[in-house]
């Protein structure tokens, strides 16, 4: 007996709709639907499971949402690797490329064994203060690091594994995966990279020094970010932009492969580049 | 009897060793010099002016210190046009362009009515809360509208004169002026802009729509940005990287052509492009 | 008796058809269609005129068919300004804003004397070569100086007026008027430039110097620009996209405002930002 | 008895002079220098050997010169993998990063085979037109397709595997390894990609839409480029900017991971970071 999560973005109705069927039809598959106590309300279930019980137990996880749902739920499953099924309610995304049309058929697939993965590279971040670990944690986009909006530039010192790269005079940083490159790397001047490769990217924001260019770093870099000055001003890390973290001069942020990768279920019909196309809106002039 | 104002990087000691002999060179000339409270300790007088007496009264102005300190005092003279000299006493400026050796040779210029000017345009902003206008001030360089830290994009529709631009999707908007266009604007990707010239330069901050170009507009233009959704973060206008005003939905940023501009004085030696050249360091590879 | 020129789109039945029709209305209201020999066949005509003829004569000019077309109408009106009135018919031009529906009632409003237009400011580029003048033309959109195909690097020293700019190591130099700004000048990052506004925008192709940006100069800037350096290889002079020139070492192209301007009827419905919205797929992502 | 090819660029007196010493350098450690026929003159030997009988016989290579000499010499040894001593006799190189100085210790480190190696991967190159392959060849840094001068745009088909990638409307396409991201990409738009990756870049040059973006591929693709129109106009292939071949419509360009990779001599002083740091002169501002 299969034990399937289902996540939906909360408060979308579309989305409630769409989990109540899902509940009926593993039901009828005899598999045994994971909800959290929010969602358990919308899909008439007496109680739902916390968070970590759901981490701990799901052999498969669905995605209804869009592309902020599935990144915080990928964040959840950091630890252990389950397949997750990315289902857009709304417009395409990047991560969530399965329509509703093609989510039964997909299931059947997951439940025969028989679905495509794409191994999806996270980053684990780690922010040190001192002797002080003050937060860890993985992303699957992104680590962003920034100044707060008074302040006109912040200073970063950069280092890969021992080698000293360059100090970044500039708004912020961003330490992407292949993931992040379509997000805001790409906003910031970063290149596209395919996601099923493994490497890191690192995309200066605004930079002063106008020489200075988003860099591809090798999939083994340990890569050393050190607060040089803040100028009186707070400097800030964003993971995946949902998670915040107040930085201090001196603080090193450090970031690394994780462990783990997201497993993504992917689109029967639909390859990247399609997805890329589409999404960028490329060739339509 | 010219009365002349200084004003110096405040906490630099070279700074104020050249105020002090400039201070004695104009009296030597039948000058009256006019100095704040802060710096008349360091200049021997036992007291100093208020701001607004020395902006009322001065006919000259000399600044000793960065670009950073010009710019404000460019601020401080935006209703009244008096010449300034620019004088860096670190490395060359865009704004302080004259050396320590060419500041008396270029005063003497001045004091005999025979020296060179260039009129740069400031913008004149206002910020409007429903009926109640909530900030109103002259730049020199730019004012840039900006997304809190924590927060991942804003919106901010603008429209120019009575037209609608478009709706901006982006971590912030640069307005500047030519003077502004090496500053915040060049990193943010925006072109290099001949300050003699008269228009408006609006630069998207990492825009969402990959699109979104730097727009050069008449110096007639009247452009309106009114901030169209924060995604409950603050919102931040800064004018010329000095002055911070905090900004809610709803609000309106007015940016027009300031009625005066500053009278900058000129190197007798090295043109715009001279200036361009040794701070970008074209030409070295 | 108003002589109207007609000006369509060779070997597009579509452009044809719609002359035809222009032909008798304009017959109708008593005004004399003046075609070259080529259109002439299509309307009916037993012969038609010289292009200097029709240059010579034109009260009005419409231009039936893309930017492209009506590019080379500007240039051949250089010397005389004459309203042009520019009809797309296929999709939507910068230049070409009057669709078919429009073009009537816009006509309408010439022979009344009732319309609206912008001038464009146009670019004079003189070609020398020792003592020698090898070509003189004005652009409405841009001279591009490029280097040959197999070619590395071109090297191009540029002067403002008398001051020395730089020494471009570059594939190629823009330089654009405001109405080329969204032309060749944008896929090479430049930025956009209202139409309206009168100056002269250097773009370089794919600079050596990563700090070579885009400049954007006063319309009274003489820009002259002498091939230092082919590395064995040609380098083209292209006019408008449509006009090549083949340069030699040492030959130095002047580029200056011209004294004509290009005189287009506006779209009685569009702002310029609204075609630069549906031009660049602005807000649809 | 090792047998030692040399290098040197063409004409330099200086790298004649160094080539000397070298020789007797090695001749005193019992090696057999390689020299072409060209060099033999310069170094005092009677006749020298072809390139193709350096290729098969050198056990260890020497390159006295700059980056262009060097990517040839990897081009002639992309059969075969042989060690490479990169010694720059002007400006620090990418490729050649091993100073004079440096060059006796370096090679007393390869003789004792200590000596510390990066491997560059490089791509294969062939174009096929209709059944007939028409070019074969090996690149370090890149494969360029470029349309001629007078030509204002190009149509390109990029797949990758057996997957549509897009149609590139631009000025050209640059296919790039690792190595070459510093190179003419860089100057494109392209990121800076750490040279021991291995991973292929594609960056278009000018693209028409303005959403294109430098793409970064795995080394396992096998990229198809099909020249699909060239609008009377020729277009070309440049390999490693040093050999040049004309395409036509139709011709495919294929592009993949080559089967051999450059075994680069690593400086024991520099690391890649700081040639970066040196050649983009970064921090200086």
């Amino acid at each position: 007996m299969k034990q399937v999560a289902i996540f939906a973005k909360v408060h979308d109705p579309r989305c409630q709709g769409v989990a109540s069927e899902l509940v009926t039809w593993l039901e009828e598959r005899k598999c045994l639907p994971l909800v959290d106590t929010h969602l358990a309300r919308h899909v008439g279930y007496a109680r739902g499971l916390t968070e970590k019980q759901i981490r701990d137990r799901a052999e498969l996880v669905v995605v209804l949402g869009g592309d902020g749902t599935l990144i915080s739920v990928a964040r959840l499953f950091s630890s252990r690797q389950v397949p997750i099924v990315g289902v857009n309610l709304g417009s395409l995304g990047f991560l969530t490329e399965i329509t509703v049309e093609q989510l039964y058929p997909v299931l059947e697939q997951c439940l025969a064994d028989s679905h495509r993965i794409t191994e999806r590279m996270m980053l684990d971040v780690t922010v040190t203060r001192g002797d002080q670990e003050i937060s860890h944690c993985q992303v699957l986009n992104d680590a962003v690091i920034n100044k707060g909006a008074l302040a006109r530039i912040i200073e970063l010192e950069a280092r890969v594994n021992d080698d000293f790269l360059t100090n970044f005079k500039a708004d912020g940083l961003i330490i992407s995966t292949p993931t992040g490159s379509t997000g805001y790397s790409l906003s910031a001047g970063g290149p596209i990279v395919q996601p099923l490769m493994k490497c890191v990217l690192i995309t200066p924001i605004c930079p002063h020094t106008l020489t200075n260019r988003p860099i591809v770093l090798s999939y083994q870099s340990v890569i050393r970010i050190t607060v040089k000055s803040s100028f009186d001003e707070m400097v800030y890390l964003t993971l995946d932009g949902q998670v915040g973290v107040e930085l201090q001069e001196g603080d090193c942020i450090e970031v690394s492969r994780a462990e783990t990768t997201t497993a993504l279920v992917t689109s029967p019909e639909k390859d990247y580049f399609a997805i890329l196309r589409a999404k960028l809106k490329w060739g339509e002039r």
